[in-house]
């Protein structure tokens, strides 16, 4: 049987989709695009998949993320409700992954727009731009006539060769432009060159432009982050952005983080599904309007650099995932190799040369090679680390001497896994809590400034840590005070109240159980027992460190104060942390504009050591220490 | 109005397609890729695109190729007639320009295989065979482990590395099948490898096979004629082939000659609409087809060489031919350089080297430049004479110290074009005749072994030589004796009765007409004239020609006796003159399976000369002087 159901969205918008009985309404959903988020990939776990069945009928089961009452009132989880007939679903605005994810990054903010324009100076300082290898030479030709009946490109080849040494080659694409550019100005025209990275190879030409014209040079900076891509379209003759944007992962239906969608990706046609999801349904529309904001041919865009998890980039090149999450842990690639536009589906220029960052290990990947460039800890005599907190957590240890890196799976806590009131970083979130030590009332900085719709990172972060410093809970993160925000349920298991229904957006309690505290607990002790163990097996002290780099979504906000004060990052002094924004994206802005910074990340690539913490003897105990606020070794906190 | 059209087909098979009222039948034919032969484009001057309206409504006026009893019968032109509602229509099947093209030629009779064969001997003995550059290389890899989780391309390349030199690239569609094929054989395989052209590049790793495997490495030998495209998947091993086929080039729809296409082209969104109908509509299919019949993956063809007349190669390339038609009769190039599988969207290989058979004028084209290679005519001191016959007429001579080519638009008399009952070499159509020089009744030798449908080039040749031989027709072509045979309308023009009404497939008396006869004098002495004028050019006299070699389309029935005796071919002995085949279908085999062979086309192409006999003074005259049979020097022709 084949029935309709109507996703009515927050905003008014309506969706139908035609369905069989039996399928769940998130695959419905998925079917037509509508990425309802669904962080456990549809096991019922997360119960953030949440949707209100409006009218018509479903089968679907209680779920222990739903009070009865709200059930008897129609909610519902996407994941497990099942088609059986017509139905009308309302999808709340909280339950789109989508939409208007990092907000609050890359560029989008004066203090983002500061980190990246400290990072183009530092560049330049470095004489790490403006060296793309492309160069547009003016050249003029004799007109041809029935005597001298040349071919237009042969007739232009020979004009070059007095201008050029080495052989010239000439795109396709080019090819197909000439003979209208050259007469229509004249037999004049300027040639687009790029000199091959082996000079012994020539140059080839990728374009022609009119004579009298001066055509921008675009180039593109690609980050592909498991949630979210961040695309700056480039212009590479001043290294100035023409525009910036950022989308959705589309692969995000398949699964909130790599393991699984490399899951997705073994299934028959998965692999094509993943691909598509993140090349045709979010990469190529994006260039394409990044391309159209700018007045820009997206076929013109001559060069590309790409950052992005092993997992990432294994997907948008389309080679199997499937090894990265085997053991023992092998990617099909460390360094793809130059590739060419024509080689990935974007829609650029088929001869752009492309250049993807190169990784270290299964779960330490080109976003972390870029990362580490643009932090530039590889250049520094002094000892550093690398912290980029997005969906996954990625170290970097070391200077000039050495590089060392490991990966901790820290991430869903900090985007709204595993946390009943965690939510990524967009309008609604609570980005900043403080509480009164004696009334225990919270103070909340909203996103958006609305009500508050629930907690992302760099928000539980400062919950956690102003509960602990009052005493609200404990070094184990159990609820140790009594009072109005304090409630225990028939267990005695205790939660603190952030918001209360009539102060919340969705009308219901925005609550932080110890269940979700332990759960946090156990995601800043991955990242605290991960340092601490790549440090202790190259025998250096906590205080070794000299500089701390926070990078990735969650870091903008974040209250390095309070992430010391709860364990999760060393006990340093503040001025010793710095806050680097996407930091992937900047490495894949370096390697864009400049082929000596994207041969300094290859050699950082091949440089790089991996740790693989689950096969490291010590992490566990390290781990199982820094699961208390701050630590059961109190010293290491001390002053802190 | 939108209208129903049922094309009821030859052999029962049915198309209907939607239409409005205005149309003319022959466009909604091309709409559904029913490909309804119109040599002269649709604009009603040839008549060959004749159909019977069975029922229904329809506009359209008398035409002189339709007599008032036929029309009354409802016999129309489709270019003429236009939608004025529903209507079906009967299509016979000598409307119809795509089937069973060219059954004679390609490897499909003893003497095209007799021909290869002694042309691949030939490759042997000047050792131009089994030179792709491909190479299939084992390697044997170590295991990866918890303590060794290299990657497997790094892991590939640091066992490579002890077996080869230089810079090593890995396509991406082969890092795609990596990881399986090492899993599947035990971390052994087979790498495919392509030493660059210029060995300073290296090479790059083109596919991967299982270690224990025997891959069959194909190769793709395209020729692009202007009526059908011919193609062999080789082995490129052995050099043998593996399966070859041949298509209606799907642009004859947009006109039967290259001055139509080029016409087309110019229209909005024409450049598009001809490169999908040779790409899409013919050689992919073909493609597909001949790689399913040899067990091969398209994407697993590994090189590709093309050749064709210089329009075929810009819109193969979907390079703008505009300017190949007006004066100074520029080509946007001569040879299109290196290209990949990738950048022609033929779905081989995206890494195939893709070799195109350089041109060497507007008029004269990759199937020249590689007929002459084919035809060895340039490794010869003697000089010879290379004459090809397909739809246009190109010529070639010389010999080592230099070459010279011209063309003459000679083409559509010996395909159909301009004669009354001419046809193409397919089913129904008379390839010889001998005429009884008492009765004048004809004695017709028919492909198939069927009625007659109509006459081809080679029966054209063999009916115009023994008409004049008999005297029925004269030196100007005029009828010159009376009889049954011999019929003349109310204005004194003659013709001659091939068949009879009773004894023709069609059921019409099958007539060459005086107006059929000066068509195709003028066109032979289109041939002959150039042969002349370039001689005379030259300074040579007609027996300086040792050799005369015959290409094309038309070459493998044709009489050459008889050519001789009507003026169209120098009088040489019958034992200077040698078929060979389709020789540009030969000289891409050979640029396919010798880079070296490419490279001596590629020199062709540079050393050839290009006369342009359009602006030729003497052109003309010896043009007129060539209008007769044989010629108006009969001394030229003495003891023919």
């Amino acid at each position: 049987m084949e029935f309709n159901i109507t996703f009515n969205l927050d905003g008014g918008k309506n969706l139908t989709a035609p369905a069989q009985a039996g399928e769940t309404l998130l695959a419905v959903a998925r079917r037509v695009s509508l990425a309802i988020d669904a962080p456990c990939s549809g096991n019922g776990t997360c119960g953030k998949c949440r949707i209100k069945l409006l009218s018509g009928a479903a089968d679907s089961t209680e779920s222990r993320h739903i009070p009865p009452e709200e059930y008897a009132d129609g909610a519902r989880l996407a994941c497990s409700t099942k088609v059986a007939g017509d139905a009308v679903v309302y999808v709340p605005a909280t339950a789109l992954a989508y939409q208007n994810r990092m907000k609050v990054t890359d560029l989008g903010t004066g203090r983002e727009r500061e980190v990246f324009t400290s990072f183009q100076e530092e560049l330049r300082n470095l004489d790490l731009t403006g060296d793309a290898g492309l160069e547009l030479m003016p050249v003029r030709l004799g007109e041809p006539s029935l005597d001298d009946a040349m071919a237009d490109k042969e007739r232009l080849l020979i004009a070059l060769a007095g201008q050029i040494e080495g052989n010239i080659a000439v795109s396709l694409s080019a090819q197909r432009r000439l003979p209208r550019i050259l007469r229509e100005s004249g037999f004049s025209c300027l040639c687009l060159l790029r000199r091959e990275k082996d000079s012994s190879q020539g140059c080839r030409i990728l374009d022609f432009f009119p004579a009298d014209t001066e055509p921008v040079l675009p180039g593109l900076a690609i980050d592909i982050g498991t949630t979210s891509v961040s695309i700056l379209l480039v212009n590479l003759q001043t290294g100035e952005p023409l525009a910036v944007g950022n989308a959705g992962n589309g692969q995000i239906r398949y699964g909130a983080d790599v393991i699984n969608r490399i899951i997705e990706s073994v299934k028959p046609g998965g692999l094509d599904r993943l691909y598509r999801a993140v090349i045709d349904d979010c990469i190529a529309p994006l260039i394409r309007q990044l391309c159209e904001n700018a007045g820009v041919e997206p076929e013109r865009v001559y060069r590309a650099a790409v950052a992005g998890n092993t997992t990432m980039t294994h997907l948008f090149l389309k080679v199997p995932p499937e090894h990265l999450r085997l053991e023992p842990y092998v990617p099909a690639f460390f360094d793809a190799g130059d590739l060419r536009g024509g080689d990935v589906g974007i829609g650029i220029h088929p001869d752009a040369e492309v250049t993807i960052a190169p990784a270290v290990g299964s779960y330490v990947g080109g976003d972390i090679t870029a990362g580490a460039f643009s932090s530039m800890i590889f250049k520094k005599e002094s000892l550093s680390l690398l912290v980029d907190l997005g969906t996954n957590g990625e170290l970097v240890f070391g200077g000039s001497e050495f590089l060392m890196s490991c990966a901790c799976s820290a991430g869903p806590a900090f985007e709204g896994g595993d946390i009943s009131c965690g939510m990524r970083a967009t309008d609604g979130a609570v980005e900043a809590v403080t509480i009164d030590e004696e009334t225990m009332e919270p103070k909340l900085s909203i996103i958006g400034g609305q009500k508050p719709a629930g907690l992302c990172g760099s928000g539980l972060i400062d919950a956690i840590g102003e509960l602990f410093r009052c005493g609200v809970i404990n070094a184990k993160g159990k609820v140790s005070r009594e009072g109005k925000r304090v409630r225990r349920d028939e267990y005695g298991q205790g939660c603190y109240v952030v918001a209360f229904a009539e102060e919340s957006e969705s009308g219901r309690d925005i609550l932080l159980t110890e269940t979700d505290i332990d759960s946090f607990i156990r995601a800043k002790g991955a990242i605290f027992s991960a340092i601490r163990t790549m440090l202790t097996m190259l025998d250096f002290p906590m205080d070794a460190i000299e500089n701390v780099y926070v990078a990735g979504g969650i870091g903008s906000g974040i209250n390095i104060k309070q992430a010391i004060a709860i364990g999760m990052f060393p006990n340093l002094s503040l001025d010793q942390y710095h806050y680097i924004g996407n930091s992937s994206l900047s490495g894949a802005y370096a390697m864009l504009t400049s082929r000596k910074a994207a041969d300094m990340v290859a050699g950082i690539g091949k440089s790089m050591t991996y740790l693989e913490l689950s096969s490291h003897p010590s992490y566990m105990d390290e781990f199982v220490a820094a699961c208390f606020l701050p630590h059961t070794d109190a010293a290491l906190f001390a002053n802190g």
